[in-house]
């Protein structure tokens, strides 16, 4: 059982705030409930300074393959708000959503105003024609949307939210496509004129200075800092740049967008090899979390000792 | 995509057929889709052998603890028939669903007449009064169900199915519960009676003696190798036994029964405290399968390759 | 699309507030999206008056017929939480759950925190053993709940939630199981000390005579009117006795509990009947609303129109 | 509880098969478990004929409806699968599930297959451009598919699915969009080399004339009986029309496409007024079903009785 979620830092301010005051935030992908719950718990301590995530990100790479289903927008198929309640159900975290193109402007309002009554803090839209392929694919042929199309879903979306506090995030995909800064650059401003609260520049290079170089020619762009809605980044290929230099250049977050649910994949992988390989588990029980931690984990030995309390008295 | 699973060997035969014949059965744990595509394409050369597994095993623990909940039979809260269907829609392999109790008998009536519908290969539902507990949980406090009840609602659920070859296994947690084996293979031959197709035991030791005991008396109590139901078990506990042993010893039947939930779950929690420490993603990269290797899984790469196909006509 | 409920009346007053600030609300039930729309939107005016419907009950046995399913809480089967995400989507008036027994302690406490976190106003849980039968059924042997073991309930409900607004109503069944009036009244009161936010009182006579005796009583034992809970009952039976009356008899709520459905269903078998009888659908047209009403009820149209000031731009 | 459906005619025939045999076959549309349960039940004797339903058609414009959401092709939020397993749970009729354009190839393929396993007999999708809008809306600018991508789409289903017997039916919407009767025609001819298993042709005048006339040059056309696929129509704006002059001209099956949501929504309507303009119920009792009949229709009935046979055991 986790105690409600407030979508609000312990200072009291929303995701959305918190992003245009500068903090500096990471997100970290979950597929299913298990995975959030991890991922709201982690704790690392490094000197005197305790880290955790700042939010849950929910991809649709890993919500779809979770089901075992590509990612390629077939929403029609399978649960994806049921997933996406699992999720908000186990964390206090802000949860912000993987919403592809998100399809034509009435189902992005639609899409929009469900996500803010589940208590997700916001949604994520890449300017790609429906139906997308995954922007890590290099097979897949893809086309930037018409930008006028795509800043008209940006303002019906806002419009159909009831509070301004639900971020709609415009996510760049020019620069994956081919495109130069400059006309990525061009399309940040249209959206952010037609409502965007927030940019997500994609690169799937495998260093970062196509990153760096489009916080720095943003910020040139913006002069006035009050002017700049935050950058938001996913270093899934530049893997070696540190989240702290990300921050230094510009942006506010980071994304760790698929990580969990290849980890499950290969440590899953693993064991059923050893399994068969074995032809029993002893092998593999030093990779596997011993049955009291998913006790833990999932409120099972908490639920317990509330019985027996109840029934104590 | 999966091709249409047939429920069949080979030979064409179900998996009643496939127990009663005496094949050796392995079973491994599926939570969701992606496990499901695991478990079914694992495969091990070992000398002229090709292993791999036989069925899915759909546990409650791990498709409750895949959701962030405890296994305490609280299907009302989530959609358990959909992660069936999940599982059963990424699978040639039979399925075989952990049930709990089974609930009341028109509950259990219901239950069995969609799973059947949904291509699932037979139930398994255990002697212990609802709500049940995790049997290896040793803080429940846990009561063994009235046999005449239990066998009311074997004899229903039977009845309720439009085959015969929708497997309806008896689970004996009698030995976990402190039972003797006598009294733990009593109530297995009132089972049986009742229309059990096959048994399952329970233990939680570790180490097999009492799965082995059990089994040896059995034997002896149905002398005649045909008139015996076939008889299954679950290495979690003692899990330096062989499978190839317990086949040996009159088992039909093994369970891998949570593994991949758990190797999932200690592989994430690695990997979100690789990013809080590192800062960055790089030194988590080889305990997560590649991108490209989850394209693969989910057949993302062969749908690429079909539309390919396609345009190029 | 409809808009952001705030679960609020105008005045800025919550489900719980109104309940207790004496206002006479009716509620009425709703099965699905389309009935909630409905229901939502129902506008009878009446001299200078405006009447409408100030909530909506989930009921247990309607979403289930619904479904096709007996009301015989048997959830495990189907998909009640995305009915009730369905239903809070479809309306800006507070949402009232029928939850039949709760179930166990834990299983009450996530039913609790998911419904207030989709927005429910509040849930009825009925003193009955699990699994409850319908209350109107005559043949079902049903046993009233020990009344710690509800009260437990009731205080662990209370409990998980994030806030004192989410309202827990028990529901008294003592009265059709042939409980006198003390009894049943006895149970109130120790109900309500343990944290129950108003009573339910249910009676299957088709005269409202004990219903009118109960609140007599209930009002004698709490002649301050401050200490006492709001009183809720549900004329299905005594459907003769006006609303204004029960309302003047001390009662706070009236609930219509399954007569849409019931109205669904009534006119479904004459339209099936006719489409047979007369082969074609001329003669049912009178007796359903047209396309164009189902196409303003649903949004149809406004999303059209909303498309087209889109496109005109 | 609803026995095991086989999807065959009593003389073990799928629906494909009875399509091609010329068996004059009526659908009815279906939104939940209930209406399809009224629909499958449904039965009228007229002199020595005993008429009852054939099949279920299950429509996107209702199903959407009783979400409470308009008909535009938005799978992506809310669980159809769902739906539809509830449908096919509750009948042993054919099932015909309603496409919409059936979206891409790839999700057609998934669709498909997901189908296929949940029983379902057959697929309609039509030729319009992803989006769909709804085809009796005037208001809604349409275009036709290309053809040859809609060629493809119907290949790659019939490639994806397990059995020959799952139908995909090409629904032809080039009449209601201002084709001529040769192009709409023309365009049939091309489906069905690319394997579609029947035509379904669409108009929305309220005169069976261009449904008429459209058999009498497709029937030309293909002037040997066995090469000719099935033909599908549905009168809903044409409903003066008998199915039987609509078998005479050369239709194979005709659906009642949304009449049971429309008079479900017309009873529901009258019955929120009456109870609000009355003050009480007793008024709307008579357009109301009796809870009893709730109970036999949804099985209450029959549980409660085994119930008891059990106890008696």
């Amino acid at each position: 059982m986790i105690e409600m979620k407030k979508k609000l830092s312990p200072l009291g301010h929303s995701l959305k705030q918190r992003l245009q005051s500068g903090q500096n935030l990471k997100f970290i992908e979950a597929h299913n409930g298990l995975s959030c719950l991890i991922a709201s718990r982690a704790q690392v301590s490094v000197k005197d300074e305790v880290r955790e995530f700042d939010g849950i990100w929910v991809s649709s790479l890993t919500t779809s393959a979770a089901r075992g289903l590509p990612d390629m927008e077939m929403y029609l198929l399978e649960n994806r708000l049921d997933t996406i309640r699992e999720i908000v159900d186990s964390t206090e975290k802000a949860v912000l959503v993987d919403g592809d193109t998100g399809g034509e402007p009435v189902a992005f309002e639609y899409l929009c105003q469900r996500l803010e009554r589940l208590g997700v803090s916001g949604i994520v839209i890449e300017d790609k024609r429906f139906p997308k392929r995954n922007s890590l694919s290099e097979d897949s042929n893809q086309l930037l949307e018409n930008p006028i199309a795509f800043c008209e879903k940006i303002r019906r979306g806002k419009d159909a939210c009831s509070s301004s506090e639900f971020l709609i995030v415009a996510r760049l995909e020019g620069l994956i496509l081919g495109q130069s800064i400059e006309d990525t650059l061009e399309r940040a401003m249209v959206y952010i004129e037609s409502g965007a609260d927030a940019i997500l520049v994609h690169s799937r290079l495998s260093e970062a200075g196509q990153v760096f170089d489009f916080a720095k020619k943003y910020q040139e762009n913006f002069p006035i800092k009050e002017n700049r809605k935050p950058l938001i980044c996913v270093p899934t290929t530049y893997n070696a740049t540190f989240a702290e230099d990300l921050f230094a250049a510009g942006y506010s977050a980071v994304i760790y967008a698929n990580h969990l649910l290849r980890a499950a994949h290969q440590a899953m992988k693993e064991v059923t090899r050893s399994l068969l390989l074995e032809d029993r588990s002893f092998e593999s029980e030093t990779r596997c979390s011993k049955v009291a931690d998913i006790f833990n984990e999932t409120g099972y030995t908490a639920a317990i000792a509330r019985d027996k309390e109840g029934l104590a008295l």
